[in-house]
């Protein structure tokens, strides 16, 4: 008998589902006219002050068997798909996103290097720059293991301010004369919104560092540069942070961003930062940006380099950053974590060994 | 012009606000209806397979404007309410619940000594024990500082199996003696659910430590008990995991649970743990429980341990566990955290000092 | 007989110890020596290729029974202590330590409002500066309750760049109005190097926002300027990155600086942030500068802003700072969490009437 | 001038060094020889008084530059140094450690099965055990696709104690029956310490969850049993924490333990949990034991397990587990994440095309 009563209350149930589907697909339709007058009128689409009208008659209405909470809930639901379906030009098809855009970018830079497609690219050099000597050590070592992309802070970012700041624009001479020496890619991180526009003067790509992610000054005047970016992600920012901060360059028109993803802070000791791996499937799959993995600053450790160079490349990055230094233990920075030379031209020839080393233009 | 068409379409669209109010308020008196019937069956309410069969109907029915994966989402949402609505008596409101009870749990033990309501409590001792002697001296000062409740590891949960492990059923028994000695109520930690009914030869309060908050067969067995249980944070525990981890218990029929914030891990390296104050307030909130505040493991440094304890009491913390020791230096266990009986006396008299520590019956 | 050989070889110990001791120090002595010598001659005192010989000679010394890991562990214990010497008025004893300056830093204000010693502080006022008679009608609140000092966001670091940014310089000139007009503080978010200095033209006090802890081109333009700053401590920073942050503001000369905890990023998800209390106390021990904690931000819910700001006065907090809005349901940002100005001035009465709120010239 | 000062004292303190190197070794002789001889004794050798007034003793002679804390430092290292030494043999080479044992544990199942080694091995199966039908299915596609083990839940530990908790032992019956149907070697998570010792009539490999890593009493019991055991990484444990407590197992005697990694609890959203990738090589290098990486728990979603597998492989895991169910919607646990028999078939397919997964035995 009971099971009557249910095949029959079910029945009603599905009937009861057209119906709603239908009212909510009405609604919505007028919620896009309302958008779309609101567009032409340059007013902003979300206005709370009504949204809260709105759900105060409706919860006056509320007869039950929901509380108000519920109903305030779902009709705040409700109301968001509908705002979402407004503004979704503006707001959920980010520019960075691979709905946007389905195809992957790919960067080319005038030496012919290229960083993003079915290229994978390997960035090395020194955490910081200390001297033409050093660099060109390290560049000559790159040159011959064929190395696209040589890095070297100039500026650096440090803990305490009586920490070595970097050599500043002296750097950065530095890196061009290294790079126009062997016809190598250069690539140093910025850190001040008053320095972009001199940056091109020096090199070819700009690195954006983790704890500057989130200074958006930065990021927008990165934004209006003809160089590609390289943003890293911050020391504890979420994916959706980090897609929305390469946003904020992009949005500015400047197309040509990389993400690397460098490690989270959490409680783990035994490294230096957690290498969120599962980072670069799920950034490839929300974004058409390229996407490279940092080994240096996610370890922390010289030792695990390769097996996760490797891992990085098996989940589908598309390139590696490593520091590189000519005698480790005297660097002005990292010196713990950097490969000395011998170290890097091994770890170089097995990541190639190994097959997952994707490259055709590069090497 | 635009104006009078924003107004019309914003009625439109209020009217149907109406409406799908009406329908889904319908939609879940038959949910409840269909629910019903499924508790006199004995059929589980959630039915994973009919819920989908509706969502790909209504999909399969939609024409825009939403996408299938937004009519899906608030679908699911629907769906969800009227599910809580059904089963609202057995899971939404927990047990431990606040919205199931609303008045506090206090817990009267045989002695008198009271946990909960307007009463703070501090509960102290060694956090190893390791004699008669050492227990007695530590029993002496809390009964001459007026504390009621006397604290000692018997089985010590440990990272290494080559730490002390703690001295047993013995240990056990040396805090009974120092317990009737002195006329404390003892707590200690038992991590073995066959060890739980024997507890009660013992002890006054069963504690259940961090690391044993997910170690569900020995909540359970814990729930069979006839003694209040101390349920510690787990390390990484969520507060929704906490409620969850005192529902085990206090739904096997032992209500006198009390929870212990004891911190959580984070990045932070100053701390052992960082100390979840907002836990306090949300957590009196949400359930009627008494909330403890275990400053020593939170803190794991002496210095701080007095801020804590008040911070923790200015919350609304129904009271403080700190860690004493006669010779710190020389502990098993927790040698730096631990106060010496001086630096207690201290602790006890300035906590008092400030006004937050309430007590009528406990000291 | 063999205590006997105990009692010799502890003897033996005691004795080898002594000499040890007589050594370490005597190194020690020529350490300094070599670091007075390297200082006249303008050359850095760690010099790691020196430390790396020495190393290597002693490994190549080391007979047993110690590995030579350990030899080296041992050794650059050592090295360190003694470099730490050498340099411990430039990086131990940091400007911002306590060990520094022993007694409170007290930042007074034009006004008379004092922040640090022993009064506390209330910070109040919008999130984002929305317009002119928004941020009157909170001044006004302020005003009527004797809350000194006024907040409001005019440039608002925001996760998107499609979300609201604020008003940018409109927005300091509706704080300067509002101040000037109800003899309020004003406090706001400076966020560009290049707007630290034009800051003075309208506010009184710069913050420094949580994303910009480690911006620190922007912590040094801060450090140039003559306004009080107010730095906030990163989502993840340790309290070690905290103090080194003030330390770049401070060396450059700007000695008015305020820490303010505003909770840290954590697993947890009923609070935003979790509130870390424990920094309090330690920031206090470790520093002299006043410290403050951000309610609002750390619990990212109203409900339980008065038992955090009284668990954060509890803990030894100079101030506490919250957020108010005239319409929280409306505001442009943050607007599950700020309070209304009625549920403001409860908070406000309550925090007083908690005893905890110490003031006799603020209020 | 300076220079040759600079020479000479250099050269004293070459001459220091050495003589600090003659001493600490033979001090560490010493200590060696009263390690022994309490080893004779039976009694521990730390002894934290004597150490303690070891200390004092020093402090009261310290006459500088070193301040008393220093001189504690230092010699708290050396002591320490000391008595690892000492107890090198128990503490510092845990069995669990490739100090002890430098070639790879392989653990040798009956059906020929192996696990570790040059062997890739893949666990797959539902979450929960539900029915015989269900897992028949299961077992029948990896049967069909060569997988060699099957894993299903019969205990369930779940956060809320109304969720389906597992068909108990029924459950480990399916296992039973499916496996030897099939010739499938099976693995199920136990719970209780008191049902270890019937899993062997059961099931072929134990597995203790992530909950449960911390659960010493189940730890201990199941270094009793004869089956191999699978260890799964807590929410939040630390690699250390994670090997310490395979060794509770090993150091009872039963040696064939597996290690599985299964992602840690971070602040990200996008991720159940945070696969720590680096935890493979790092393990695989502080530990003989194989090392497993379960993509399903560390990802929570099914979108990425494949690139997550590959990493996986590449960073040098032994093997990995996946979630299958014939009908994941309908599953009574973990329904977002599992795999559908096609999708199964799929990831297989493609992680044997990548070439990372080697097997000669296994497939």
């Amino acid at each position: 008998m009971s099971n009557i009563q249910l095949d029959h209350l079910r029945q009603e149930m599905d009937q009861m589902n057209k119906e709603l589907l239908k009212l909510i697909s009405k609604r919505a339709d007028i919620a896009k006219e309302i958008g779309d007058i609101k567009e032409k009128q340059g007013v902003p689409k979300f206005d709370p002050v009504r949204e809260n009208k709105m759900l105060e008659q409706l919860v006056s209405l509320n007869e039950g068997p929901f509380d108000d909470g519920t109903v305030r809930h779902l009709f705040k639901q409700i109301f968001k798909a509908s705002l979402d379906l407004q503004s979704a030009e503006h707001k959920k098809h980010l520019l960075v996103s691979r709905k946007k855009k389905a195809e992957d970018t790919v960067i080319e830079l005038q030496d012919g290097t290229i960083i993003g497609g079915s290229e994978s690219v390997l960035i090395a050099g020194p955490c910081s720059v200390e001297s033409y000597e050093q660099v060109r050590e390290v560049g000559a070592a790159l040159k011959a293991s064929g190395v696209p992309v040589l890095r070297g802070g100039a500026f650096k970012p440090r803990t305490s301010p009586y920490d070595f700041q970097g050599l500043g624009v002296e750097g950065l001479e530095i890196m061009k004369k290294v790079g126009s020496e062997f016809g190598l890619t250069t690539i140093s991180e910025i850190v001040d919104p008053r320095h972009i526009e001199i940056a091109a003067d020096y090199i070819d790509i700009i690195q954006i560092g983790a704890r500057n992610m989130h200074n958006f000054e930065l990021l927008k005047e990165a934004g209006e540069s003809n160089l590609p970016v390289l943003l890293k992600r911050g020391l504890s920012a979420t994916m959706e942070e980090f897609l929305h901060a390469a946003e904020y360059i992009v949005s500015r028109g400047n197309t040509q961003v990389m993400l690397i993803e460098r490690g989270i802070r959490t409680y783990e000791k035994w490294t230096r930062n957690t290498l969120d791996i599962s980072a670069v499937p799920i950034i490839k799959q929300e974004s058409h940006l390229p996407v490279l993995v940092d080994v240096t600053h996610s370890a922390g450790r010289k030792d695990i380099l390769l097996p996760c160079a490797k891992a990085a490349l098996a989940a589908g990055a598309d390139g590696v950053m490593v520091e590189v230094h000519p005698d480790p233990p005297t660097a002005l920075s990292d010196s713990q974590q950097q490969l000395d030379i011998p170290q890097f031209e091994d770890f170089f020839k097995e990541l190639k060994a190994s097959g997952l080393y994707k490259s055709t233009v590069n090497v």
